[in-house]
């Protein structure tokens, strides 16, 4: 078959490349690190999309949209900010193009420089903040909850679909409180309904906790972190909200009269999560046959092929088949009724495996003399012939059933793989097989980056549940409050 | 009261500006010609946005993300697109910034310079032509029916919140067809989806039309038009489908094998809308005391305001308000139910006329004596009071009512502005009144371009509908085959 994949044991990278592709998911464009993302990949991120958007709704948050350009002098404001993200990024220097007086085409019209630089944002904290400092007066403007979703641009040297593009496709969520003990409160809310859309609605179990200072975001006091476990043993962080302190207040000169009429400082958090989910979301329940979608996620959920010889044969298991649709969508089922005929049965059943449909029905002569229909399950790849009668009550009962499972196959391979360890000798041995180690460490940046160096490694979080006994660093023998979680990552 | 707006009568120009700032809907950003688009103004976009995602669906079509930047070089390809949209675009030239070695803060890296600019989208035709390319090679690839939602940037000189700013949001039809004919019928086709949007939804009459020549879209063949009438008597073009040949197609060497097995070019169409239809909106249907929405488009359709002079009392208004909420959110309408204690009636009244909420429901001790409650009416400014039995079906019954009342208000001012004029004098006296002037022209663009430069009156389209009773000229006395739209405009 045209479509198959490299296996994911022969070579697991170029597996996924293979299934991004071939899935019809995303592809590279003409622009150096800019993907194209084509319709089914695009469906899927629909669907993350109105799910979160509905869960910021839900938690009193509201959408805006704020400029994609960033003034250059913006970015100096926030003096961690800048290292962060100045360095990498798309720069905006002319407005305008004119005929090539020596030639064919067009070319920068050197007459049209812009005063001052813009940098197409990798991230609005600082054109936002200096915006809040004209929406903020008073405790009565605070709090201030919005939201934005957005495509930002980072200047990556080496990209991968979805993974790390150089223009993505994310929500920033940029939030400002009267009190620190607020923004906190509001910087660990939003890590949790990022949590519980990871898990209960991508399938994919993640460790919530804080990020070491090395990991953290540009600009942030504390950086929260949902870090999921790839097939491969690599982790990847899916998700993350900062608090932000007062740092952006400050740069931007944002103060409000509190209750008490004095002058405070702002104290603000972002979060967001991006595109890069559809990379998590391959990498945590695909096989060799292609894409596996939790039943939540997936544009369609279920699929329904006619199986016929004749036109006759055709036209008696359609009259079966168009009323069961009507059932199913009633039912509030996203189903596809594919009666294409220029393509074969087989075909069908390759390519809807390919794209990760949860549930295959397939009804041909024989099912409508037993009054049977075929049920195939996309997870488990099991098929069963069963009555027909009763069939919409199970189809959505199996929903759910996928749903858990997936979600259990996920996190039964993420503990068969997560070890506690407790010497660097150990370490090193261990960490070639991936997963997520639990290890004690001292604390400081050094030991962490000494790690790093020598490992590849890099503590994914401070994990918030889990073992809170005390031990000693593995590498420096020094007091280590608890354990953290380390493995090589995304 | 502070948030009083300028009059219509006395500055439509201030009045419009005033609305946008003080209704929350946007505000300049720190970069020239960028907008902030606040919530309640991204609320009303986001309406609009779901309304006609929903009905690209319906009419088959998928959406997709193609990259924000385009190769420098793709915008000479087609020769007319690159005149109309290279003069004025934001260019990326480099991709990196560095400390600045002179002083504080940071310069661009000389090191860092792109080989081959990229210009930030004006509109996608180049960069999804150049995609579509790998997308076909059969008939069986065809058509493609995509859509895009995205930030776009034109470099305007002179801006104005939603009708006229350097990025905007809009979406973008990008269709592939094996036949001329059915690429006409979709631009065609998707033209009435619009049209339908703005009579139904917006409440916005339009006239459909084909733009002539002067004004058609920079690389298409033919463009189709809705044009709206402003309260001030000045066109708006609030959408256009464009029929775009071959063109890009050959600018992209993008052919397909028909069914007779021989290799053609492909049929393309363009079609978008944009946050220019807040300006629209805005300026078709508000009036003196703020916006006025449709309920159709209106992010809360209904807000009840308690009255009340002490605890005692709130308590009791507040025990009747809470089931109405409930039951009118079960009829399926938006209610916002505001109970903030920090601000008066008066203000709150002032605030949702402001904001252009269709119906304000207000209840105090007086009413739930009376078993009444007071109904206002934002489109017609009238109250009365009613019995709160029974009020949900009305408060139901109404949205239609001021959705076809809103819709039928516009229309009455749009026929009484629109004349018949025969002669080119009675053109220049009556263009100065504003309003849409039906007249006869010869179609040549030199007569157009004197028409232009005379009146700054422009022909916003050659009508589908209405008198296809020929004429003559009004400046050159030439055949004329019917009346076409002329009017000054945004």
């Amino acid at each position: 078959m045209a479509k198959q994949l490299t296996s994911r044991a022969e070579n697991y990278s170029q597996w996924y490349n293979d299934l991004v592709i071939k899935a019809d998911l995303a592809e590279s464009s003409a622009v150096r690190g800019c993907m194209v993302i084509k319709p089914y990949g695009y469906a899927i991120w629909e669907r993350m999309h109105d799910e979160l958007d509905r869960m910021f709704k839900e938690t009193g948050h509201v959408n805006a949209y704020f400029p994609l350009f960033i003034p250059k002098s913006f970015l100096s404001k926030e003096a961690d900010h800048v290292e962060g993200f100045a360095k990498e990024c798309a720069v905006v220097t002319h407005y305008r193009l004119k005929q090539n007086p020596d030639g064919p085409g067009v070319v920068v019209d050197p007459a049209a420089k812009l005063e001052e630089e813009l940098i197409v944002r990798p991230t609005s904290e600082t054109i936002i903040w200096s915006t809040y400092k004209n929406w903020i007066q008073s405790y009565r403007d605070l709090p201030i909850l919005c939201n934005q979703w957005a495509n930002v641009v980072r200047w990556e040297m080496r990209t991968r679909l979805f993974l790390r593009t150089a223009e993505f496709l994310w929500q920033e969520g940029h939030t400002a409180h009267a009190t620190e003990a607020e923004a906190m409160a509001e910087a660990q809310k939003m890590l949790h309904v990022y949590a519980d859309f990871a898990e209960n609605f991508l399938g994919i179990p993640v460790i919530q906790g804080v990020k070491s200072a090395n990991e953290r975001f540009a600009g942030a006091v504390e950086t929260f972190c949902i870090e999921a476990l790839m097939q491969d043993g690599k982790a990847l962080q899916a998700g993350t909200s900062h608090f932000l302190g007062q740092n952006f207040a400050k740069a931007f000169d944002v103060t409000f009269v509190n209750k008490e009429n004095k002058q405070e400082l702002v104290w603000a958090t972002s979060w967001g999560v991006s595109t890069r989910l559809m990379g998590a979301l391959i990498m945590s329940h695909s096989d060799d046959n292609g894409l596996v979608l939790p039943p939540n996620l997936a544009p369609y959920q279920v699929v329904i092929v006619p199986i016929y010889k004749n036109d006759e044969q055709f036209k008696a298991v359609e009259a079966r088949i168009l009323p069961l649709v009507d059932q199913l969508k009633a039912a509030g089922i996203r189903v596809k009724y594919d009666n294409d005929d220029t393509k074969k049965p087989g075909w069908k059943f390759a390519e809807y495996e390919l794209k990760g449909v949860p549930v295959r029905l397939a009804m041909g002569a024989m099912d409508l003399e037993n009054g049977t229909i075929e049920v195939a399950r996309r997870d488990t790849m099991t098929k069963e012939s069963l009555p027909l009668d009763g069939i919409v009550g199970h189809v959505k009962s199996l929903m759910d059933v996928i749903q858990k499972n997936i979600y259990q196959k996920a996190l039964d391979y993420r503990k068969s793989v997560t070890r506690t360890v407790d010497t660097y000798e150990e370490f090193k041995v261990e960490i070639e097989k991936g997963g997520f180690l639990l290890c004690h460490w001292d604390g400081t940046p050094e030991t962490e980056e000494k790690i790093k160096e020598e490992t590849k490694a890099t503590i994914r979080c401070i994990p918030f549940d889990g073992d809170k006994t005390p031990g000693k660093c593995m590498v420096t023998g020094k007091p280590s409050k608890q354990r953290v979680v380390f493995a090589r990552a995304y």
